[in-house]
Parts: C-alpha cells; sequence; structure tokens
C-alpha cells in the first residue's frame, strides 16, 4: 500500500534538507521506534530533523507524490504510541523547531515554533511576569504535542486545556499546502473551525510548524494546600463539595500514599507528609493576598469538615518544589516500581471521581493486579495505571485486558470519555470503537480523507 | 437537484408531527422568509414547528431519503441570512425546544435545548447565583443560534466566547442520526472534536438539539465605568494600554456620540452622558469590593492619563440600565435611522481597532455614504454599518460593494478575519472565499460532505 524509502527517496531529500538532519537505518537511535510507555514499536525508515515550515511542506509534499508514510514526533512523551511509525516510512521530528518566535503585550498572544517545551514555555512566561495556563505534569513534553492530544493538565478546573488557549496555526497538509488558521483575533465565526479540529487530532490531519497561543497575566500569589486524610473515599468526596461552594480553586489533585513513597524514592527527596493513606493537592491563585488568604482558609475549613485531618499550607519556596516536583513525577515513579504498566486517561463528571477510583480498586482487587491511579479530581481526568509487576506474559495480557475492559466500561457508565488529555493513538483505538460507534467514527474518517486523500499522514491511528 | 415538497411529504410529515406544527403555503408568516437585516429572502415550502431531538431526527431521515432541502431557524436575529431557506423546502423552527432540563451545581453546568433564549438563560443562571459569560447584545437571540455562530459578546475580554462553554452537544445528522458529542467532562482528547466543528457552522453540518454548557459561579459585584473622549482615537487608542497594563476587565466596548443619540430616540430613554464624540465603557467584575474598587481606580487614572475627559461610574441599578439598554438596541437603533443597512462584523487583533475604526471614517469620507460602528474594542470584534439612507438603487448597490470591498481588504491587511461572531451565512461567502483562497474551502467542502452526503442541510451557505 506504502511505497519503501529508497536511496533515491534520500537524495531527494537531503536535495532540500542538509544532509545531517536525514538520518537512515543503523543511525537512527533506538528511541525513535517507541514513545514513553514502549508498548507499540517500530523504526522509521528516514528520520528528518525539520528545519522550518517550508521544509515541513517540501517533505509532505515528496511524501505524498511518493506514497511513502510519514509520522511526526515532539520529545516522545505520549503513552498511546501516536508518535510510533507504525508503517516505517519517514519520521519528522520537530524539537530543533524551537523558537519562541514573539510575546505581543499588546494582543497577550506569544508566538511559538511547535518544538518549544512546556517548561521553556512556562520559564519564558513567568520571566515576562505571563502565564500560559495549561499545565500537564510532563514538563519535557513539546507545545506541538500538547496542542495535538489538546492536553489539559492541572490547572484545567480554573482556567481549561490546551485548546482554549490555541489562537492560531500554521499547519502543514498532507499535500504540502500551508495553511494559516486563526490568528491573533480573540474572536472568530469565519467558517468551520479547522484550527480546532487540528487540535486533538494527534497529527493525524496536518502538521503543526506554528502556534499563536493565548496568555494571561500572571498572577501575583499562588498558595497550594496539602491535605491529608484517612481514605481515598473521604479525599474524593469532599470535591464536589469544593466545587459546589464555588471556591475559586485553580488545582485539585488527588494521590495515594503509595504513589507519594514511589515518588520520593524515585526522586530521593522527601514529601511533607506521607502519614495519611490519601491526600488533596489545592491551589488557589489571585493577585490579592487577602484575597487568596480567605479563599485558602474557607477551603481548609470545607476540608476539615468533610474528614480532612489536617490543611499544610505549601507557601515556601522548599514546600512548593518538593511538592509539586513530586507531582510531577508520578508517573514516572510508578513505571520504575514496576517491570511493564499500561495507563488509562478516563475523564468523568467531576462528581464521578470519587466512584471511579473505588472501583479501581475493586478491579485491582478482583484481578489481583496491582492499580495505583492519581489525577486531576478537580476536573475528573485519572491517571490510572496497571501494573505488570511479577506476572508472566499470558497472565499480563490476560489481566491488562481484563482490566482496560473493565475501566472503560464504568467509564462509559458514569458518562465519561476514553481519553481526557493523552489522546486515542494506537493503543486505545478499540476502546474509542467502542465508546462512538461507528456513526462518530465515520465523519472522522471522513473528515481524514478531506484533509488526507492518500492516507500518509500517521495512518492508523485514532480510527 | 432538490424535490419540492408535495402534498405526499406533507402526509408523511404530518404522520409523526402534530398538524398544528406543520405549516404550509399561505399559513406561512413572511417573517420566516428572511433574518433580522432582510436582504435575503426566500419562502420556506413548509414549515416544522419542531417538539424534540427524536422528531428532529424523523423530519431529517426523511428529508434526507426524499432529497428536499432543510434549514433550521431559531429566533430570525442573524443578519448573514444563514436561516434563510435559499432553496425552499423545509424549514425547522427550534424556538418551542425551549427548556432548561437540568442544572448541575457539582459539575457546574447547565443543559438546555436550542429554543431557550439568551435572556431567559441568562435571567435562570444569575437566579442560580451562576453566570453563563458570553452576552451578545442580541438577548433575543436563541442558545442554538448563539452556538452556531460561535457568538462572543461583550465578555470575551475576560471570559472567551461560546465554544469556550460547549461541553457537549446533542445534535442529528442530515442522515437522522443523533449523536451525543462531549458531554459533562472539562477535559476531551478522545479524536476528533465533532463538538468544535458543529459550533459556528451555521446550521449546515448537524441539527442542535441539545446542549451542555459550563458555567461559573455569579461574580459578587460588577462595577462600569462610561468614559467620555473627545476623539475615537483617543478613546481606542487606550486599549493596547489597558490590554498591556494587565487590568482585570470584563469588557471594554466603543461607540461614537452619533450611535448613542440614535440609541436615545430609538429607546426614548436619556443616556448618562452624551457631550463628547467618543466613549469607552469598561466593566471590571469579581467578589471583593476592594479588588473591584482598586481595579476600577486603576483602569479610570489609565484612561484619564490617556486623554480620557472624565470616568463615569455606572453603578446603580439606573445608571447600568440606562447604559446597557442603550448598548443592546445600537445595532436596532442604527437600522432605525436608516431605509437600509447592511453589515461588517470583521474581527482585527485588538491593538488594531483604533486603525481600522479611522479606516471606516476615511471610507466613509471617500464615498459619501455614513458608515457607524460600534462595538468590542477589548477584544478587536466591530461592527461596521454601512448606511443606505436616501441613495437610490443604482447608487446603492454600488457604493455598498465598494464600501466592503474596501473594509474587508483593510481588515485582511492589518491580519483580521472576515467575521467575529456573526458568521458568514449567504452575504459573506464571497469575503470568506478571497480570505482563505481555495485551500481552506476545499477542506471546508470535504468535511461537509462526509456530515452532509447529498448537501440536503442549509445547502449553499458559509462557502
Amino acid at each position: 500500500m506504502y511505497n519503501r524509502v529508497s536511496q533515491k527517496d534520500i537524495e531527494a531529500l537531503t536535495s532540500f534538507l542538509s544532509p545531517d538532519r536525514v538520518i537512515t537505518g543503523d543511525n537512527i537511535s533506538h528511541d525513535y521506534s517507541h514513545d514513553e510507555l514502549g508498548g507499540i514499536s517500530q523504526m522509521p525508515e528516514v528520520l528528518v530533523k525539520a528545519g522550518s515550515t517550508e521544509e515541513i511542506s517540501k517533505v509532505m509534499r515528496y511524501a505524498s507524490e511518493n506514497k511513502i508514510p510519514v509520522v511526526v514526533r515532539g520529545s516522545g512523551t505520549g503513552l498511546v504510541g501516536a508518535s510510533v511509525a507504525l508503517h516505517g516510512g519517514i519520521m519528522l521530528e520537530t524539537v530543533g523547531m524551537n523558537k519562541i518566535l514573539e510575546l505581543d503585550e499588546e494582543n497577550l498572544t506569544v508566538t511559538v515554533q511547535p518544538g518549544v517545551l512546556l517548561m521553556e514555555l512556562a520559564a519564558f512566561c513567568e520571566e515576562h511576569d505571563f502565564l500560559y495556563p495549561p499545565d500537564p505534569g510532563e514538563k519535557s513534553a513539546t507545545i506541538g504535542g500538547n496542542i495535538s492530544t489538546n492536553a489539559g493538565g492541572m490547572r484545567a478546573v480554573k482556567y481549561g486545556v490546551t485548546r482554549d488557549y490555541v489562537r492560531g496555526l500554521t499547519a502543514v497538509l498532507p499535500s504540502g499546502k500551508i495553511m494559516h488558521l486563526g490568528g491573533k483575533t480573540v474572536k472568530n465565526s469565519s467558517g468551520y473551525s479547522l484550527k480546532d479540529l487540528i487540535v486533538g487530532s494527534e497529527g493525524t490531519l496536518a502538521v503543526i510548524t506554528e502556534a499563536v497561543l493565548k496568555l494571561v497575566p500572571l498572577p501575583k500569589i499562588t498558595v497550594s494546600l496539602l491535605i491529608p486524610y484517612d481514605s481515598i473515599e473521604k479525599a474524593i468526596g469532599t470535591v464536589p463539595k469544593l466545587i459546589k461552594s464555588r471556591a475559586s480553586l485553580t488545582a485539585i489533585e488527588f494521590m495515594e500514599q503509595g504513589t507519594i513513597l514511589f515518588s520520593e524514592e524515585y526522586l530521593g527527596k522527601n514529601f511533607p507528609d506521607k502519614k495519611s493513606p490519601a491526600y488533596l493537592i489545592l491551589t488557589v491563585d489571585g493577585n490579592d493576598k487577602k484575597v487568596v488568604e480567605d479563599e485558602i482558609d474557607k477551603v481548609a475549613s470545607l476540608c476539615i469538615e468533610n474528614g480532612a485531618k489536617d490543611a499544610l499550607i505549601v507557601d515556601t519556596d522548599e514546600r512548593k518544589t518538593s511538592v509539586w516536583s513530586a507531582r510531577g513525577a508520578f508517573l514516572e515513579a510508578i513505571k520504575a516500581s514496576t517491570t511493564e504498566m499500561d495507563e488509562c486517561d478516563v475523564v468523568v463528571p467531576r462528581n464521578k471521581v470519587a466512584e471511579f477510583v473505588l472501583y479501581t480498586h475493586e478491579v485491582s482487587k478482583e484481578l489481583g493486579v496491582r492499580i495505583p491511579s492519581f489525577g486531576h479530581a478537580g476536573d475528573g481526568n485519572l491517571h490510572v495505571y496497571v501494573c505488570r509487576d511479577d506476572l508472566c506474559d499470558a497472565e499480563w495480557n490476560e489481566k491488562l485486558e481484563k482490566a482496560f475492559e473493565l475501566l472503560y466500561k464504568k467509564a462509559r457508565e458514569l458518562c465519561g470519555l476514553v481519553s481526557g488529555e493523552h489522546g486515542i493513538g494506537y493503543a486505545k483505538k478499540d476502546f474509542l470503537r467502542e465508546d462512538y460507534g461507528e456513526g462518530q467514527l465515520e465523519l472522522m474518517r471522513g473528515i481524514k480523507k478531506a484533509f488526507d486523500p492518500d492516507n500518509i499522514l500517521n495512518p492508523d491511528k485514532i480510527f
């Protein structure tokens, strides 16, 4: 169906790309065969380190004319195989396109290339007294990858998700055509929102080569609370009450003791408190000290009334670093605690989080497999990890399949969705199909065909 | 190409719809031939007053099988002919589907039918101490219409636009298939965002029959300032400085003296101040009196430093009503001041608003035609009206065409877009084509085909 990459193709690519950015055969590191979880693996035939929109346009035109599949890769922190070159072909790596092109203080936008890392963008914005609100745990992800999965992160409770901050995109179609979608304008009612279609499309519709992002002024004060509970039910059970109280919370995260202990071991750093079975972390931000403090008092009291054992203020730099670096390392820490794992990134209405987490405990007991979880209690997005530990191949495959079947079924019952922010990629296609049925997938296939009639861009992903 | 509606079709429709909701021939009011501006006019062959998702599904299935075009209509407040039955056929009116179905205080969502009016939704939310932030001037528009144009309104500066508040949609495809898209979840990374494609698609992809909307807690305090300037340059020139100052503003509106006078005449009510040639209205909201007052002081000082003549606080109920009812009536007032008018709803980066408004003055002078404007200075969305006054047919057609050509060309130069919130409909198709070129339109046609292969739903709109 696709053509293999030949010597002629390499010569053609190096006619418009400097040869040191066109890598072939054994010179391609094995890292490029998989993403963060590694369960899905295939080497690309050629790795192109892209340098500009124009170069990407030329690569796509060539690939299109020669029926060679192309997959785009950022820093490879995905968890569902979306950036794996299933059919070989060309891998377009965008991490070299990592310039912050413009800060526009009159329109409150920043224009970036796709390879800018989330942590670089955060530091740049903070330096200029701005906040780019989306805040996924994985800070070494690229902004291109974040846009491709519509990542949400921890501050979604107050600020929303990546989609809400993408004002404009420059994107290259599979044909090589360069499109400018949206821009610096705040409003847009000018035809179908192609920009919003590309956000969250996991690199299957177009290659993102530039993005105009909305910023907000950096809040002057940010305070968090670490709140211990003697059970996960009580901890997460407080969340709907917090939401209903109309507290102005930026983040509501939950975690269990086990996850904290893994993270301490992984980072070699102490967490401020780890005696309790379950914790919430709440964050409030704002510009007025008294308003923020009043809000912190209010939510602390509400938590105590609802069974919290304490409410520890996280306001010193040391405590902030200790809590948030632990939170940022949870995935890596759980990964380091086991031999292999797979992840479920469901999102449910936020008043159903407790029910879902308790259900993961039931499934764990029923199947005899460890299922730690943590996540964004305030927006209903859970990160649930099925751990292999010392299971043999046959047991692992059977238990993993059964666990996923039960977990996604439960999410459906609770009116949830397959993925909150990690995407579908290759690994979750079956669950998306079960969730949506043929109707929605048929529409998605039609859309894919409009963008990519020859199906050369990241084929066989999502559906 | 399409089949005409026959007696057999009427009988088929009345087999599943009560006959008093299937209206034909002379029994259809002439109002259904046009929208608010009336420039585009055509009567539907049959008017169906829809009562439920299931009914709409049956109508669409029938229309699809019998190749009859269908157009959906809310309360007909559109300005670009999007809800005009260009090809006759069936008009599906949704204003009877006007129930607020559920307020979910644990997930901060409200679920509504499409015929709920914006003013009804606003009153309901306020009653329950919530705010549905999108706030277009036309309060008698339906929420279905607002979603179909991705309307923005006055509070977009702080809160964003309709798209940002649509969490889930129930929509009926042209085939009659009922789709549930999104839901109550905050995050979503589960395949292409069909919901975001339908938002802003002006009734061309699917019929919206239910929506889950995100709410925010009602701010406890809202204060506005009415700020007179001796020129429009000075007034709008302050806006980028306000944005750059990081003031937390909810709305930044601009208006000229003439518009205020029309509105006084139209409403028969006094505006608090009308001696100056130009005004800004600024709004700040929040929960802490002192914080809001400090912000009001700060922005008032900044305006005075930048040439404002005064800063009148709008805090009494009387003043609020007087200012905001005038603002809400600007379109109607300008319409009442002339014999005929057409509108340009461009959006430009917000630091280009002054340049664009001054250009409308130039065009007005050059062509000898009156072009009043007002709009959302804080988000770059302008409402510009070309007025016919006493021009004869030939002059009007020529000057209107020339004015639009110049205005949209200027918007393009400033990296703006054809429409900020009123849509493309039928009236602005040529300008969208010029703006986007064939590339984007080709993609839109492909998407339309995936949703509506027989092209029966609102044909010939947008592109």
